[in-house]
């Protein structure tokens, strides 16, 4: 039997999206892909809530992300990353590999950062050319407060990126109304893709900064993607054509189940993984939590490997571990995409099931009621289409 | 009806190989995956004819032709690029964006590179770190004598880079008895896949080379993707799932007929297609032609995009036409992959048609002849196995 994802990326992806990656290749240079094109991009920009761009990228999240920080700064620029886990870091390694001066804001594991620290740390650092955070830190699963970070950028009129992989097409995330200059999304994640694509988001005054970049780039130079871009769906490398024919098949599902009640249903699976896991007697890690992801420390005497492979044998289904240092410490439960409720119920169920067997005490059922009794507040209780 | 590609990338797909793209994610941090992608890599070793380990980026070919430049030098070094097409100058602007020190073999659009303009340029340049050149160049149907070129790198020592994009899994191409550092390959061409992935082959050279480079890189730092690929399959990014799998079942139809015998049905349907328009009394662009695609000069009075459009039009195949200053001037008839002796007399029969309808004086059948008597003397009269 085919194990069902519970990971945060990549996460179970629709069949009508993988189909549609099966469907014979046309020509990118037609206008029967740029028609194709044109209609990702529109229902991108939706998705992001934003009228900028959104470049679709042949690359992972991580080259999205690359592309995100070279186009926005020249080699030996001031830049500041708010740290908190090992994506943030993703941002301070690729700023550092191309030459930028890196401020970081210190932001504990598992916490979220403070607007107070990041305004102190912007007014003791006043040229710096941009910020870099991180919407859902897919590491820890803590949600940050980008809308609250966004205006403190603005307060300084320092430019905003934001690594929003784990949460575009998942939680909420306005990209106009909050002033985010850039945003990166990725197709294995709320857009319940094969990975492959990456997206980013530029608002007018990122384009000005990546035309007087003076960062070397060639694949991930924004200029000639926006340039092919602007001139009808173009892009400058071929594209992945497979994947942005299934993109456009991803994002009907998603709007036709409206972005809002996507990002309802995401925040009631969310709230209903924390709460039967507490009554399981289990901590969260972080402090203010993703809903894309929920991150459970392994109870006292239980590692977290134990847990994982005990789940998969017995039950078919898989979580992530944690990384680097939280490995054996935490267990993630991914839950972004098409994840219903009852999908919840069940990766619960089953975590009973394997806790229990580990030694851990426990009231069988008491994650699921209280799992339940959450939803039965939400109007999210039905199931995602396909 | 959908159009038949008869362009050099993307190719028509194989429904076998599309169709492994549609089956359900599996999470890339599995010894499930792991085993796919050692399969894949060392299908790809045994189709690039090397030991060299061959990484498998997610990008397109261009990116990974970004990866095979800014890991061989280190900003200010002297390099020599082997020109003669837009996928040459392709080498040029990135060795440029990344701050290497070009110098430029000239070679006219269509010729192909003289090994003792190369040795003379390698003479005159003693300090010269890394030499890049085409195998297939697409942009004007020539092949360059890769085998002849990597000789005279050999004389000086100099690494050699090879851009294989639309030479490997259809010409003759042999990385390790040629002495080629590094060979780029594309999904879209010769592996009958959906565009979306990058191969790079890595020899011990080009290793040593890669660990010791100041290149500013990150997505495309081989020295991350190597250690990667070393503890057993793994890449430092998420990996495009649904694209490796499907290569695999492209490696194995591959296997399936036989490397050799895929190089020589190529090689038989590029001297067909050239017999076929010689005898319309078409000139055929390039000095020397490659055998993934066939490049034929428009006749007088007649544009190559009237050609286009009306083979298009009336027989639903799709040619591509001229880049830069050769459009309207050539077209060019994609034969990598998928095409059988049958699909090159289709579009012969359908070129004639085309050419008489728009008052190109010919024989009928003169095309269908010529290519049918290049056919009878080549034991690759079969197609292709789907």
């Amino acid at each position: 039997m085919k194990e069902k994802l519970y990971t945060p990326g990549p996460v179970e992806a629709s069949p009508l999206i993988l189909q549609a990656e099966a469907r014979p290749l046309i020509h990118h240079r037609t206008p029967e892909f740029r028609a194709e094109m044109k209609k990702a991009g529109e229902g991108l920009q939706r998705i992001f809530q934003t009228d900028d761009s959104v470049l679709i990228l042949c690359c992972s999240g991580s080259g999205a992300m690359e592309g995100a920080t070279v186009n926005m700064f020249s080699p030996g620029d001031p830049v500041m990353v708010i740290r908190g886990g090992k994506f943030a870091d993703r941002w301070m390694n690729i700023a550092k590999a191309y030459g930028a001066e890196v401020t970081a804001v210190e932001v504990e594991w598992g916490q979220v950062a403070d607007p107070d620290a990041v305004r102190k740390a912007l007014k003791a650092n006043p040229g710096t050319k941009v910020l870099f955070g991180t919407h859902s830190e897919t590491s820890t699963g803590a949600r940050h407060d980008v809308k609250a970070l966004a205006a403190v950028a603005r307060e300084f009129d320092v430019p905003f990126v934001v690594d929003g992989i784990t949460s575009v097409g998942a939680m909420e995330l306005r990209t106009k109304d909050w002033g985010l200059d850039m945003v990166v999304g990725g197709s294995q994640k709320g857009f319940m893709m094969a990975p492959g694509l990456g997206f980013v988001s530029v608002s007018a005054r990122a384009r000005a900064i990546a035309a007087a970049s003076k960062t070397p780039r060639f694949y991930f130079d924004f200029n000639k993607a926006l340039k092919s871009w602007d001139a009808g769906g173009d892009t400058p490398f071929t594209p992945a054509i497979s994947l942005v024919r299934s993109l456009v098949v991803a994002i009907e599902l998603i709007e036709e189940e409206g972005i809002e009640n996507v990002w309802a249903r995401h925040a009631a699976n969310g709230a209903a993984t924390r709460a039967a896991m507490k009554a399981l007697g289990l901590s969260i890690y972080p402090s203010v939590s993703s809903e894309a992801l929920t991150t459970v420390l392994a109870p006292e005497g239980i590692t977290s490997d134990a847990i994982i492979k005990t789940l998969l044998k017995r039950h078919g289904m898989r979580l992530a571990n944690g990384q680097d240092s939280l490995k054996g410490r935490i267990f993630r439960i991914g839950h972004l995409g098409l994840y219903s409720a009852g999908d919840i119920l069940a990766v619960v169920g089953a975590l009973e099931d394997t806790l229990a067997s580990l030694g851990h005490g426990l009231t069988s059922g008491a994650g699921l009621s209280a799992a339940q009794q959450v939803f039965a507040k939400s109007a999210h209780r039905e199931s995602a289409a396909v």
